[in-house]
């Protein structure tokens, strides 16, 4: 049985706000990459391996929007536009460090061949 | 410019390894509901609003192949089947746990409502 405890019966809200963003495919290894710093468009497409134009175009508008990255947009000539963690994107990657030792230490290795 | 050190061009595979698990919707929460102990389908269902009877079957179904949670059959009468973190998910709590400390502290309450 579910300790009936804290509210057991709904998953907790913070953990539910967290993979609102996270739970969905490419977010996390994004916020990973902008960790390392600022790139381009083209840059952050080649960094992360299999995503289209299309789903990187929504996700980097999706964590725009949740305040987690800022699209910076340099004059130029020519005009440029990049992508950069907020304070808010910086303060998630010590949580995806432990995450990937996490991963390192106890996913089998099986699980990355499933999605 | 992303950094050009330990390999930036590619995201690295630890954090690509957890979101294979974690970066699809419902995993995260589900585990996290685990880690308050064992559940039936029934208990998970409700622990989770939103979820539906196809999907749970189909998340446990990938946990219990990634070595996060165990399926026990208890032999009854009645036979009942639990789910319960094995030692590798209940590895994960305790960043779950920082994870959920930074949505609650960084991430835009709007964001919750955009998935």
């Amino acid at each position: 049985m579910i300790e009936p405890t804290a509210d057991p019966h709904v998953c907790d809200a913070a953990i539910t706000r967290a993979f609102s963003v996270l739970g969905k495919r490419w977010n996390g290894m994004l916020l990973r990459v902008l960790g390392f710093g600022a790139g381009s468009f083209a840059e952050l497409r080649r960094a992360v391996p299999g995503i289209s134009d299309t789903m990187l175009a929504d996700r980097l508008a999706e964590l725009v929007g949740a305040g987690l990255v800022d699209r910076v947009v340099e004059p130029g000539p020519p005009v440029s536009v990049r992508y950069a963690l907020t304070d808010a994107g910086e303060r998630l990657m010590p949580v995806l460090d432990d995450l990937g030792r996490w991963a390192n230490e106890s996913l089998a290795r099986e699980a990355a061949s499933t999605r």
